[in-house]
C-alpha cells in the first residue's frame, strides 16, 4: 500500500477543474473557498471580541478539560440553546439517536471531522457520540464557525479546534491539532472539501492504515477523491454523500426554490411580480429558481446548452433563448450552470439600468466579475453584499455577493436541509464502519440506495407523512423487498 | 449461435411479470393487450365496412402492386391527408429526412416492423424509406390500425398487412406475411410488444443470422428481451428505446399532466375545482397528475411506498397519506403505481357516493376490478368507458375504462409525444444498422445519451427554442465535448 | 300603467348592443342565438326519431294528462335517470327543498319559464314545485332541449312545451302555449334571453298586472330589461341574477379555467406544454384561461385595453402585448373580450401555419369570421366544430366552432356551475314573490348580497367546507350582523 | 359653516372602531400607531446621533434657509442618493412631472402634508413642487422618518418638520409648525391617518375656509372622514384614495403575496416546502398569502366567515376549515381578517411545539397577544421581532412582531407599491384642486375610475407593457369612450 504515500501537493491541480456534473453542496466549501466569506450565522456572534488569538489563550471547560481551542468558553450556554433549537428541526438525527443507541453502532469509532461548525453540526457530533463514537473536529472554512456553538461543544467535552476568523495558518493548525494527538488515532474521516483528507495524505500517510473509510460531503472533495482513485492513490473506501438523491433534491431543487426569493429580497427588496428574468441553466437549481419566480408572477426566460434540459424548460412553460436575445430587456439575471463565464462583460454592457445580476450556481466563475474591475466603471457598495456597478453614462447594474453564491451569502440554508445532509453523513459513517471486510474496496462509492431511502424515511415524520407498505403479494409482483430499495440505482 | 434457436414458447411466462420499474409506454401494447381495446383513432374510421375479410380479397394499388393486405385501398386519399397532418406535428422526422437523406444511412436496410399502424407510424415508415430502408409492416394490436392510413401506405408501395378488427389468427398471419416472403429477408426488426420478435424466434430462428439488431419500444417487449438476454438466448443486439430520458419524460410526466384532465373531462365532465383527489404513486406519472389537478384547484393527497418519492410529494405540497385515511372523503381516486391491487374491494366499499375511480398506471391490475364482479353489485354502463357500479344501498362509484389505462382509453396521445417516440426509433435503427462491428454485443442497450440529446434537439424548433452553444473555453472547463453528451448516463 | 303596453317590436334594437360590462352567462342565449347550435347534451338523445312534428301528435302521459308537447313520452324513464344523476350534483337545490319545504315559500306562485330544458333545469323545476309553485315551461333555444328530460317532466305532470330541433315557428308556438292557457295566469316569470318576457309584452301586456316579478338570467335579457326600464316601460320589478358575485365567478373565472383546456383538447388534441398562446382580454374569463394554460406549461401573452386589468396581467406574470407583436409566433389565439373584431383578417393573414383560433368571449363577433369567407380561402371541415381555413400558399389556420363560444360548443358546463345558477334563480323567485309591497319598484335589481352569500353557503357542503361563525364580540367589532351580509355590495 | 367648528376631541372615539371593510394601507398608521414601531427604513439611519433635540438646534441649509426642523442637515447628500434611487422605481411620478409640468396643474396650490417621510415621499413632494405646489410637511409616525431624506428635502428648500424618534409632544409640535405659519395658509391637505386633519379641525377650524380638499390615504383616516361626514361636520370635499382599485390590489394581493414569504423567512428562516399552514381570512390579503405559500409547496388551510370568499377558497384548492380542526397540526398560523381575537389563548394552548404565529391583517388585534402575558408563560426574545412564548411543559410558539403587521414590521414594502400610492395621491390632489365648482361637495369621494385607470397606465411602462387601443368602431360597439373609463365603478 505504500504507493499511496507518495502524495504530492496537488492542491493546485485539484482545484483546476470542478466535477463535470457540476452541482455543489450548499453546506460545503471548495478548498480555496475555505477562505470565502460566509454569512449565515453571523447574527448570533458577538462583535466585541477581544483580540487575543485563541491559540494564545489557556483554555479549560468547567470540568477542567482543555483539549480544545475555541474563541470563548463563556458563550457555551448561548451555544447550547442554539443547539437545542436546531435539535427540534433535525428530527432524523434525534430518531437515529433513539433507534441506534442501544446497539451503539459506532462503538470504537474514532471520527476526525472537518466541516462548518454550526449548531447543526453540533447535533450531528452529539449524535455520533451518542452512537458510540469519539470525535475530534476542525472547521472547513475560516469564517463559518459559530463561536458560541464551538463553546458549547467544548464545554460538552468535545475536542473542537475552530473559531470565526481564523487565519490560513490557524486553519491548518486546527486541522493538525485534530489528528496529531498522542495516544489517539482516527479510524474514520468525515470531510467537507477534502482539506482534512489532503492534510492526512500529506503529513500522516501511515494513518490511513487504520482508517476504515472517508465520508466526503462536497463536490470538490468528491472530485479530489475521484482523482485520487483514478491515480490509484486512494488507500481506503470513500463514500460520496454529495450525490445521494435525497441530498441533491434538497440542496438544489427544493432549497433553491426558496432561497432565490429570499436572497433577492434581503439584498434588493425587489418586487417579483411582472419582472422579466433570465435564468441561465435548467438543471435542478435552475428548475427551482424558475418555478419560484414564475409562481411569484415573474416572466422567466431560460438558457441551456443541453437539449434535454432545454426541452424540459419548454414543456414547463419557459421561453428558451440565447442570453443575447433578452439581455437588453430583463430586470434580473441569474446564473445556475456550474459553468464559467456564462455572463461576460459584453452581456453586462448591454443590460438595462437597474438590472440585478446574481449567481446561484457552482462557483463564483459564472459571472465574469473580474471584467467589471476596469477604470471606467465605478463600484459603489450600497449594502452588505450589494454593489452598484456604474457605467460612464450613469447606467447601474446591481451585482449581488460579487458573483459568489447568492444563497450562501445572502440567504440562509434551512436547518431541515442541513438535517438531511447530516443524517446522510451519519449513516454513511455507520455503513463504512460496520461494513463486512470486502464490501467496499479502495474506491469512491455512492450511498447505497437503501440508505438513501432510509434518510428520506427518517424525515417523513416532520411532515406527518404516512408511508404505505407493500403487501407480500405486491412485493412479489414487483420483485421487490418490502423494505426497499424500491428503485434502481439510476432512478432520480 | 445455435443455442439461441431452442426457443420455447414462453409467451405465458413472458407475461407473468412486468418489469420492475413498471412504467409503460403510451403507445405500446403488452402482448395480451394486442387484443385490448384501443380508442384513440376510432373517429376517422368508417363504420360501414363490408364484412369480407381482407385476407379473402384480391388487392391491388393503382400501380398494380398487390404485396399488401388491408381493409380498403379506396381510403388511400383520406389516409394521405391524415399523414400530411401528422407530418406537420412531427418536425423532427421531417428534419431527419432532410438532414440524413443525402447519405441514405439506411441504404440496404430491410426493416420488418410491428407497431400500431397510425398516421404517425406512416410518417416514421416513410422517413425510414427516405433514408434508404425497405419496410414490411404488421400491426401490434388487432384494434388500433387506422384503415385509411394503411390504405395510403399500400398505395404508396409499402407492404402493409393490417386492418382494424383482426382476429388473433389474422394477427399472426399478418406478421407471418411480413417475414415469410420469397427473396427478401429482414436485417432489422422494429418491434412494439415483442410479438414479432417472438414469432421470428419461434418460426424462423435462422433469420437472426442476418439481423443486425432489434429496436424495441414497449415495457413488455423490453422485459422479454432482458429475459432472453439473461437466459443467454439473445442472438443480436437490441436497443431499449423505451427508457430513453426524453421519451420517458414525455410519455409520463408531460403527457399525463394533460391527459389526466382530458380523460376525466371527456368521460365524466367533472369540475376539478375544490375536488378532493387521492393519487396513488408519485413517480413521473403521479407527479404529472398531481401537478395538473393542483393547478386546477383540486386538493390532492398522495400515497407512496418509496420514501424518496414520498418526501418529494411532501415538498411539492401534497399530504402523504395511507389510502384508508382519505378514502371516505375523496371525490376521485387515481392509480399510477405500476403495482397491483392498489385499490381493492375494501377501499371501494368505503368510497363515498359518486366517487370516480380510474387508472393512469402500468396495467389494468392496479384497481381490483374483478372484485366488483359480485352479484350484489349492479353495473350500469352510462357512457362509453364509463360504468356506474351500484351498491345495494344505492351508492354508486364511477369506474372509468374498467380500470384500464385512462389516457389510452379515454384521451388521445398528442402527436408530439408520438413524434418523440418515432424519432427515437428511427435513430436507434440508424445506430444499430451503422454501428461498427463489435460496438454492440448480443445484449440489450439503452439509447446512447448523445442520441437521446439529439432526439430532444430535433424537437426544439417546434418551440422556437434557441439552444446555447458552449464556447471552447467552457467545454474545456467542464471537460465536455461541445456537441455533447452533456450529462452522465444516469442523469434524468 | 298602460304606457307600458305600447311595446314595439324592438327585437332588432335589443340585439344591436350588448351590455357594456360584457360578460355572458354560460347557460344563456342571446335571442338570435335561440337558434344557435348547442352541443353539450347531444350524446344522450336518440337519433332515430320519427319525423312527425310533436305539434301534430296526440300526447298523453301515463296518468292521462296531456297538457304538454314534447318529442316522445316513452323516453321518460331515461330522462328520469338523467335527472337523478343531476340531483346528486345540485346539492344546494336539494337542500333548499328540504329547508324551505315546510313553509312552501312559493305556495300560490304560478311560474312561467323559458330556459334551456336540461336535466339541471328539471331539478330546478321540481324544486320550485316542491316549494309550492306551479310551473309551465318552454325552451329558450331550439336545439338545446334534452328530449328525454322533457319527457320525464311531462310524465311527472309538468306542462312542458319543447323539443330538440324546433322551427322558429315552433319556438314561439311553445312559448305561447305556456302563457296562453285557459284559467291559469302566471304571476312570476323566469326568463333566459328575454324572449318570453318579450312575447308577453307584445301579445299579453295585461298579463303584467298580476305578475309580481321577472327573474332574468342572461346578459342579453338583462340588457333588454335595462332598456325597458330606461324607457319607462318596465311594469314590474325584475331581478338581474346574471351579475350576482357567485354566479359571475363560477360562470367566468372557475368554469373557463377548466373549459378552455377541455374545449381545446376535445377539438384539436393539442399538447399545451411549450405552446405560445395569446389571450385577448384579461377579465374574469381571460384570467381563467391564462391561469389554466400557464399551469399546463404554455407561454401566455395577454392583450388588454383597460390599464387596470393590464397591470393585473403583468403582476400575474403575463407579457402584455399588442396582438400584432406576437401574432406571427403564437400557436393559439383566444378571444375573451366581449368586444367585436378583436381578431381581424389582417391578423389571420399573419398567423403561422397550424395556428388555432377560438373564442371564449361574449358572442361570435370577436373573431371576424366573415372576413374568411372569401374565394381565395378554402374551408375544410375536419371534425365537428373544427374547420381548417387554407390560404393559397397552403397555410392552414384551425378555426374552432366558427368563432362561436368554445365552451358552449365544444365543452360541457359542469353541473355544479349550473347548480349555482339554478339556486340563484330559485332564491330570486322566492325573494320577489315574498317581498313586502314596496321593497321592489318597477326597476331592475341585483340579487341582494345576503342572498348571494346564501347561494354560496348552500354549495359549501359539496366541498365538506366548514364556515367559521362570528362571535358576538367580533360581529360588534366589525359592525356586522352575524348572518351577513359580510361585505359591501360593490365587493367582488 | 360654523357648525363644523364645534369639533370635540374625538380622538379616542375615532380609534374605537376600524372601518367595516377592514383593509389597511401598507404605508400608513392608524393614529395610535403614529407611535408604533416601524422598521423598514432603519438600516440607512446613523445610530451615532447626538442627543440634542432638533427643536433646540439652530438649523440652516446651505442657502441660508432655516424654515424646517430635522435631525442633521449634513446627511443631505446621502438622502439625495436615496431619493435618486427611489426615482428610478417611481416612473409614474417622473412621467407625471414630464407630462403635467408645462401646464403646472398645481400652480397656486399650498399643500400641507403629514405622511411617512421616506425617499418615496420625497419623490412625491418634489413632483408636487414641479407641478407648481408649495409644500410643508410633517411625519405621521414618530419612528418612520428617514433622517437623511428629511435633510435632503430641507436642503432642497422644503419646509420639513420631522425626525426619527420624536416624542408625542414633538409630533404635534411638528404638525403645528407646518400649519401655523405667518403669511402662508394651506389650501390642500394630504393626510395619512387623519392626525393633521384632526389638528386643523381642533386648532384652526377657520383654515378650512380656504381649503379646497383633503386627500386621505389610510383606512383610519378615511374612517374618521366618513364619521365627520355622517355627523355633518365635514367642511370640504375629501378624497378616499385608500380604496382605489389599483392601490388595493397592490397593497393587498400583490404585495402580500411576496411579503408573507419575505417576512417569514427574515424572521424564522422556515422552509416552506411541506409545511402545514392555516390562513385565517380569504380576502385579498389572504388570497395573496395562500397563493404564495401553495406555490412554495406548503399545504394551506383556510378559515372564513363569508361564504362567497369561502367558496372561492374551495375552488382555488384550499380546504376550508374551522381553526380548531387544524390547530393541533399546523406549523404556521397567519391571520388576515381585519377582525379581532381570531386567534385566542385557547387556540394558542393547542398549537404544537414550534408553531409560528403571525398577523398580516388589519391591526394588532387579530391575535390575542395580551392573553399570552400570563405568569405561567415565559417570553424569550430570540431575535428582533421574534419571541418564543414557552409553556410550562416546554412547548414553544414562535410569535412574530408581537402580533403586529408582519409585512410592516419584518419585511419591506416595495417602492413600486409605494409609487402607486404616491401617484394616486398626486392625481387626487390635482383633481380636487382643479375641479370645477360644485363637482365635489362636502363629502368623501372615491377616486374617479378614470383616474384610477390613469394611475395604472402610468405604471405599465415599467413592465414594457403595451396597451391596446379601442378602434372607433369597437368603442361605439361597447358604448365606451376610447380613453376610458372602461369598467363600471363597482368593477374590481
Amino acid at each position: 500500500k505504500l504507493h499511496c504515500i507518495q502524495f504530492a501537493d496537488q492542491k493546485q491541480e485539484f482545484n483546476k477543474r470542478p466535477s463535470k456534473i457540476g452541482r455543489r453542496s450548499l453546506s460545503r466549501s471548495i478548498s480555496q473557498s475555505s477562505t470565502d466569506s460566509y454569512s449565515s450565522a453571523a447574527s448570533y456572534t458577538d462583535s466585541s471580541d477581544d483580540e487575543t488569538s485563541p491559540r494564545d489563550k489557556q483554555q479549560k471547560n468547567s470540568k477542567g478539560n482543555g483539549d480544545f481551542c475555541i474563541k470563548n468558553i463563556k458563550q457555551a450556554d448561548f451555544g447550547r440553546r442554539e443547539i437545542e433549537i436546531a435539535e427540534q428541526e433535525m428530527p432524523a438525527l434525534m430518531a437515529l439517536r433513539k433507534r441506534a443507541q442501544g446497539e451503539k453502532p459506532l462503538a470504537g469509532a474514532k471520527v476526525v471531522g472537518c466541516t462548518h461548525i454550526t449548531a447543526q453540526t453540533a447535533v450531528l457530533m452529539e449524535t455520533l457520540s451518542a452512537l458510540g463514537a469519539q470525535c475530534r473536529w476542525a472547521a472547513c472554512n475560516i469564517y463559518s464557525t459559530q463561536n458560541e456553538v464551538a463553546a458549547a461543544l467544548a464545554e460538552g467535552g468535545f475536542s473542537v479546534f475552530a473559531w470565526k476568523g481564523e487565519s490560513e495558518d490557524d486553519f491548518w493548525w486546527c486541522i493538525d491539532r485534530c489528528v496529531n494527538v498522542e495516544g489517539w488515532q482516527p479510524n474514520m474521516i468525515l470531510d467537507d472539501g477534502g482539506d482534512l483528507t489532503h492534510w492526512i495524505y500529506k503529513k500522516y500517510p501511515n494513518m490511513f492504515k487504520k482508517i476504515k473509510g472517508i465520508v466526503e460531503e462536497s463536490v470538490t472533495g468528491v472530485h479530489r477523491l475521484y482523482q485520487l482513485s483514478k491515480a490509484g492513490k486512494l488507500c481506503v473506501p470513500a463514500m460520496n454523500v454529495n450525490d445521494s438523491v435525497t441530498k441533491q433534491k434538497f440542496d438544489n431543487l427544493y432549497c433553491c426554490r426558496e432561497s432565490i426569493l429570499d436572497g433577492l429580497k434581503r439584498t434588493t427588496d425587489v418586487m417579483f411580480g411582472g419582472k422579466q428574468v433570465v435564468v441561465c441553466g435548467y438543471g435542478e437549481v435552475g428548475k427551482g429558481c424558475c418555478a419560484a419566480l414564475k409562481a411569484m408572477g415573474s416572466i422567466v426566460y431560460v438558457t441551456e446548452i443541453d437539449p434535454i434540459c432545454a426541452l424540459q424548460a419548454c414543456m414547463d412553460g419557459f421561453r428558451l433563448v440565447k442570453l443575447n436575445e433578452v439581455i437588453r430587456q430583463v430586470d434580473i439575471v441569474i446564473t445556475c450552470t456550474g459553468n464559467k463565464n456564462v455572463v461576460v462583460r459584453e452581456n453586462l454592457d448591454r443590460m438595462k439600468n437597474g438590472c440585478i445580476v446574481c449567481n446561484m450556481g457552482h462557483s463564483n466563475t459564472e459571472i465574469d466579475v473580474a471584467s467589471l474591475r476596469t477604470p471606467e466603471l465605478t463600484w459603489e457598495r450600497v449594502r452588505s453584499q450589494v454593489d452598484h456597478v456604474i457605467w460612464p453614462d450613469g447606467k447601474r447594474i446591481v451585482l449581488l455577493a460579487e458573483g459568489r453564491l447568492l444563497n450562501l451569502s445572502c440567504s440562509t440554508v434551512p436547518t431541515f436541509v442541513l438535517s438531511i445532509t447530516a443524517t446522510t453523513q451519519a449513516l454513511a459513517l455507520i455503513e463504512l464502519y460496520n461494513a463486512p471486510e470486502g464490501r467496499y474496496k479502495q474506491d469512491v462509492y455512492l450511498l447505497p440506495k437503501k440508505m438513501d431511502e432510509y434518510v428520506a424515511s427518517l424525515h417523513l415524520p416532520t411532515f406527518d407523512a404516512h408511508l404505505t407498505e407493500l403487501t407480500d403479494e405486491q412485493a412479489k409482483y414487483l420483485g421487490l423487498n418490502k423494505n426497499g430499495p424500491f428503485k434502481p440505482n439510476y432512478y432520480r
